[in-house]
């Protein structure tokens, strides 16, 4: 089979003639027919990710059949089933975090971004029939993530207002897309123009340049103080997040590419009972929910790209420059 | 009456003839048995408190009884019923925080530090009758915001793991004892050893001088991961809290004696599931709940030192210095 593989820790991926893998016990071997990209790919090619094994196959979210079946007791799924792929194993037995022996997919395990993967069974779901491959292979990771840190850490309640930092990212126009079918009234920031105004066309209500020192106290004049805040960024803006918070609010952060913050101002944040938290990924039932709303409101990722997967290292290099606006994703 | 009075900004408190307040409509006059003293009445004499109003009689906790009631149709109350004062006014509506207009008790309103007090009748609840008098009024600022602190905001559950700072002030040994009747293994932080053998003698597992630079990572080989963390200083320490936190664990803040927190691990944050939440004193519900479940366990807060009302300048003076176990009350 073809899969895009980094050779080695900041090598080049390339497009590599590999074994088809056997599906073991409790496995099962998908025919993939999408895959979506995410900012940890990127990462990795980088060498900035922990504990990074090569050579590996990336890619932790695909979609695709069945092909063959490790378990002959198996009885919930057959050959030929239409599957979305939970993208990580070991989550544990408590909801509120993963445990110690959580991976996610693609790495150290080999990944999506091939024609075919091994699985555990519990990762399948069905695929939602509504969407084409590249829609439903563009839901795990940026899908989970959203709607972990929304629904879950965030407590987001139908009618609320929701600020969303960084649109444009996969997990923030997710969130953007859940906060709406919450009826949520939601803003949110960028550092382009243009990224707000597609963020607007979508439902939101209002955006702000987060570049301009003010944008702040804009936002806390338009929208009022804010119930559920959704951040990947962390970094000096993020106390500057806690005073847009309305009493009892909650600041949800997912990521920390702008670096650690600082000085926070710990009177607001007794004083008004903020909530703080981190989220990341989510668990099975997590997957399942997500599936099951977007299923009911019909929501439909938004894909900006499809390339096919020998144009795997073009992918990359989206992720790496960022310009997209929803996911980039492989048809294979 | 008698009360203790600041005067104005930054004067010497002392104890002033005053005219006993006449209760409006809605409103009862309580003939004050004990009070309790806290660090904001410390802070307001140092005229370190938003917006402070003088002259004022201090004081935020009391018990007594109802000498008058100013509502013909009060059916509840009757005189000389025994009571506790829940500590503030216009909490609100929300369970999650309080209202913009949420008054403590004793400014700018005249407070608890008098002969008599004024309150309105939705401030009353009945005095557990297994307490004395001293004991009762320890418990409305401290134990409340202690109780908010480790059950609804901290979420603690029975057997779970607990560390809370500064042992020794009013709020930490009331979480103290609520943690050890939720029958949590507990551990204290102090800067000094005698407080954490106090702890000891109490119930607490173990203790650690916070003035040792290896104490956490002690903690952590001792105690193991801790889920619920009660914190009423911030500061630098704040950031070493958040490592020591099990993932989906709560830090819990209601102070920040030792200022804003510095360069917080966003990483640890979000990877690791964590809740950094703050919490202030509680609502009128968190309040019936506090009773009740000071009943059911039988908690007797504890009393450090009993004065009398013209002792007051000597008890403020006790706040100052920190030194006490428990609460500092006053016999009126």
């Amino acid at each position: 089979m073809k899969g895009l593989v980094i050779p080695a820790v900041k090598a080049e991926v390339e497009v590599q003639e590999l074994a088809t893998p056997i599906p073991e016990q409790n496995e099962v071997l998908v025919k993939l027919k999408a895959a979506s990209l995410n900012r940890r790919d990127y990462w990795i090619t980088q060498g900035l990710y922990p504990k990074i094994v090569t050579p590996v196959v990336l890619g932790s979210d695909g979609a695709g059949t069945i092909e063959s079946i490790g378990n002959d007791n198996e009885t919930r799924w057959k050959t030929s089933d239409e599957v979305v792929i939970y993208p990580a194993t070991n989550w544990g037995v408590q909801e509120s975090a993963q445990s110690d022996d959580f991976e996610v997919l693609g790495m150290p395990q080999n990944g999506t971004f091939a024609e075919y993967v091994t699985v555990a069974i519990d990762q399948l779901f069905p695929k939602p029939t509504y969407l084409s491959w590249a829609e439903t292979a563009s839901i795990p990771v940026a899908g989970i993530t959203a709607y972990r840190a929304a629904m879950v850490q965030g407590k987001l309640q139908s009618g609320q207002t929701v600020l969303i930092t960084g649109i444009g990212g996969g997990v923030a126009v997710f969130a953007l897309q859940l906060a709406l079918a919450m009826k949520a009234t939601v803003y949110v920031t960028s550092s382009k123009e243009s990224k707000i105004e597609q963020a607007k066309a979508l439902g939101a209500k209002g955006g702000y340049l987060y570049t301009r020192p003010e944008w702040g106290k804009e936002c806390l004049k338009e929208a009022g103080p804010i119930d559920v805040i959704i951040d990947g960024a962390g970094g000096k803006g993020y106390g500057d997040l806690v005073s847009l918070l309305k009493p009892g609010g909650h600041l949800v952060n997912y990521g920390s590419t702008a670096g650690k913050p600082e000085k926070l101002d710990l009177f607001k944040i007794f004083w008004r009972q903020l909530h703080l938290v981190g989220s990341t990924l989510g668990s099975p039932a997590d997957f399942g929910n997500l599936l099951k709303f977007m299923t009911d409101h019909q929501l439909r990722p938004i894909v900006d790209l499809i390339h096919p997967l020998d144009k795997g290292p073009e992918a990359i290099a989206a992720m790496r420059d960022a310009e997209q606006f929803g996911k980039v994703t492989l048809e294979i």
